[in-house]
């Protein structure tokens, strides 16, 4: 597959920025007059790359996380943009079961899922949890050092005994809130996928999620924005196979 | 307001046959040419009507469900028709502890909200609940003798005790999958909208909501059509104010 552009879904402002420094991208406004996501772009290695943001609540003044405005994001991008490949990039949970570390960045092979859809209808079930493939990246991984596993993802920052429950039936490794939002819509428009997170918190420790992922948001952004741009420049000059 | 557009968004195809049939709407293909959702289009009272479902899952062949691809319905479906109103129809349970009873047809108000999207980071909170303003409907309802109540919305056909606590913060009364993915696209956009939901089931009952849920299906979407077809009259001979 030849790259000849990528975009980039980023959630929070405060993930966005250091990528946005790292790879030289440049605000270009509102990636749609009606709508909050920002959008930023620039030219690395002759790949054309923008990035959007879910941008910001207008009724509560935060940035729009969770799955609903990442779908927007993606689907918008995608009509404007229609680019090579998409990678949704963020900070996430991590497992010491798995071998997590605060700081690591893993690439979501081979899918990224849901696990706070639980439809216990007949055909229902593992629609719910979705399964959206990823573009395969264990060579990139490989050559880069990166952890790969299942991105799981959940509307919450924390998660009930059920989402745990649901993780652990396809060994959800990283827990995000963004990830199987932007695989449903980039497999449903068959756009090549990836998905790359930064730890920021151990889901299964004992310290509580909030004030691990406030603590850590910086490194982990900071480790998010210094692998994305060697995976945008290991992307515009190998192939990933 | 004067509306000379209604857009009506559906999750099911068996929740939408019957209003198809009863404001006797005819399939005009899918509302984008790459996406799975389709477009039923008719005049009811002078008032143009648009119906979208969800559409089909291609990898499971299921009903695409829940928030995520109701957020692409709504979004198309207002780029493509520019309503002047989104009313989001469906089945959804009821509770006993606010009065509800199997076929009863409630309109959301004020608002409706998610209860899956806990988010305990400073601002987040009400965010997470979205709180999304229902256009004014009380003097509608009172005509029809119609129930109203907080429509609360999660990605799940069960309820976690995380979920029940959620809701009865707001005193969510209609549970269902969709409206708030649809308020917050609507809320967005600045088009007002209206939430119809007929219950399936009792949540605070002692049978399995999946039994319930597929038992009473029909009657409720029955009902959901008998209703729906005399509001979108209503609408188009009254103000709601």
């Amino acid at each position: 597959m030849e790259i000849k552009s990528i975009s980039i879904i980023v959630a929070m402002q405060q993930e966005a920025n250091p990528i946005i420094s790292a790879l030289g991208l440049v605000y270009s406004g509102k990636i749609s007059e009606q709508l909050p996501m920002l959008n930023y772009e620039g030219i690395t290695n002759g790949v054309n790359v923008n990035l959007v943001t879910n941008g910001i609540c207008p009724t509560y003044g935060i940035d729009l996380v969770a799955s609903q405005p990442s779908i927007l994001s993606t689907y918008v991008c995608v009509e404007k943009r229609k680019p090579s490949l998409i990678i949704n990039a963020g900070t996430a949970g991590g497992f010491k079961k798995y071998g997590a570390n605060i700081g690591d960045v893993y690439l979501g092979s081979p899918h990224v899922c849901f696990h706070d859809r639980r439809i216990n209808l007949p055909g229902f079930s593992e629609y719910g949890m979705g399964f959206y493939t990823t573009y395969p990246c264990e060579v990139m991984a490989k050559k880069m050092a990166l952890k790969t596993g299942v991105v799981s993802t959940g509307n919450s920052l924390d998660f009930s005994d059920d989402d745990k429950r649901v993780m652990d039936t396809y060994k959800g490794s990283v827990k995000d809130m963004e990830a199987a939002a932007v695989g449903w819509v980039a497999n449903l428009l068959q756009i090549p996928f990836i998905a790359v997170k930064a730890i920021t918190d151990i889901v299964d420790g004992s310290t509580p999620t909030k004030d691990e992922f406030l603590n850590n948001l910086e490194l982990a952004s900071e480790n998010l924005a210094a692998q994305l741009a060697k995976i945008v420049c290991f992307l515009s000059t190998n192939d990933l196979h």
